[in-house]
């Protein structure tokens, strides 16, 4: 049991968490603190937040648990105002989609409540933001990654672990490192891709009728190019040299496919569209 | 009313088709032809065929209405096997996914049946295929776009114009020029990159894993990646052109976000995604 939570950002996720550990009974007040006032008058109204801090320091002072649900970028200058106000025995999390930059900016301005803080990141979400958005099963059956540093405290992680759970997530461990790189691989670069068509077809002198033209499977292809344009420049950012590295990958195998158009190569085609679905069905299954 | 439909190719789209007519009362009877047998006989089973034609011929013999739904490489082979037993007043159309190629297959093969022909082709399906694909509700509310040619006869088309009708789907007129290039942004572009992110991911060491971290956005964003490989090698051989043109854009539209991303360049990247998400959220709604 959470006895106060305090969520610094109050968005998608941080108002599914709390809904989500209100329903389950884990969490006795949820103290909200954001940028926009607002939101987090919506936050009261729709019981996700039991209040709202007037200031950082006064949400965070007293809390238990502290989950910092704020754009990568906007991490570190929220660290360096939580730090004092920070009680010894609390917790500190965040949610952000990419960890190295969020370690790195944990370890310049958490001092020694270093340990107190426990890296994680719901694998969940949907392309809308904003507190409006969230909702209770959003975490149910959904992995949350930890990715716990060498001086985390055991009990710090525990703690967040059992939070997670409480939300019917299912919570597991990977270093910092590996998380980046399954993360670029599986949200960061789909999310550039989407981004790109989107993009590239605005600029086309038929957009408007082009997108009347699009059928089922553009809107699903195309739905992660309606996520919140600030989240993903801020994940550009923290995740660049592996999302690039990927990028120039996948640009490689765009030229392979290119080419055998071009040359006409019906068996190489088919060989690399049936490997890739029979991967999908075998691996997400065919839904 | 349609006498005798004849269903060249029970797949997802034939046997659909055939459903909806049937639960409009718009058809009386419905034979199809195909090369395997087993699903034949699983469309009578299901319904959706009233007869299976032991040849093709005799399939196509008598009927007031031919819809040639197989893949496009398979399109000027039936096309012309058909063309001897097409009675005088018959309508033929297709559902290719591009139109180009089936026009030239069909100026080669129909004869004096050409102006018979309307070349078609619905905007809707699913990433599965198979006669056990289909339902009735496939067409209800969606595109179907013909491109008759000079030459067609105006009846024809308005037979076909009236078949799609019947089943719930909104009739449009394209170029042949125009539609194949709509829809290689639309569709044919898409299916290239969702096929090219799963056949490169599914080459990394660690891809079990990294399929394992995915969430709902990857599993919406590759679900097109699960499409039929046969009819997709088709559409990149019978379409390749236009598509090439599409992907040579869009790899410089990925150049120009790797080159942001590299420079750290926040406000390019920031006004990129936003355009994107604008333009997806007006156009296609914030779904």
């Amino acid at each position: 049991m959470i006895d106060k939570l305090a969520v610094i950002g109050v968005g998608l996720i941080g108002s599914s968490l709390s809904l989500a550990l209100k329903q389950a009974s884990a969490v006795r007040q949820v103290i909200g603190y954001g940028r926009n006032r607002q939101n987090l008058e919506k936050g009261l109204e729709l019981g996700a937040l039991d209040a709202i801090g007037e200031d950082i320091g006064d949400c965070v002072d007293g809390a238990d648990m502290i989950v910092v649900a704020v754009p990568l970028g906007a991490m570190r200058g929220v660290l360096a105002e939580i730090a004092p106000a920070v009680g010894a025995d609390a917790v500190i999390t965040d949610v952000g989609s990419a960890k190295g930059s969020v370690v790195a900016a944990a370890r310049a301005e958490l001092g020694e409540r270093m340990p107190r803080f426990v890296p994680g990141h719901p694998i969940a979400g949907t392309e809308k933001s904003g507190v409006e958005a969230g909702f209770a099963s959003l975490y149910q059956g959904r992995r949350v990654i930890l990715t716990p540093l060498a001086e985390t405290a055991a009990d710090a992680s525990e703690r967040v672990a059992r939070m997670w759970r409480d939300c019917g997530a299912i919570v597991e461990h990977l270093s910092v490192e590996h998380h980046d790189k399954v993360l670029a691989a599986t949200s960061h670069l789909p999310h550039m891709l989407a981004y790109a068509l989107v993009h590239h077809l605005s600029h086309l002198n038929d957009h408007e009728e082009i997108f009347r033209y699009a059928a089922g499977g553009f809107r699903d292809f195309t739905r992660i190019a309606s996520s919140d344009p600030v989240m993903w420049r801020d994940v550009c950012l923290s995740n660049g040299a592996a999302l690039l590295e990927l990028m120039r990958q996948y640009q490689q195998e765009l030229d392979r496919i290119a080419a055998a158009i071009e040359a006409g190569d019906a068996e190489r085609l088919l060989k690399l569209f049936g490997r890739a679905k029979s991967e999908r069905d075998s691996l997400i299954g065919n839904c």
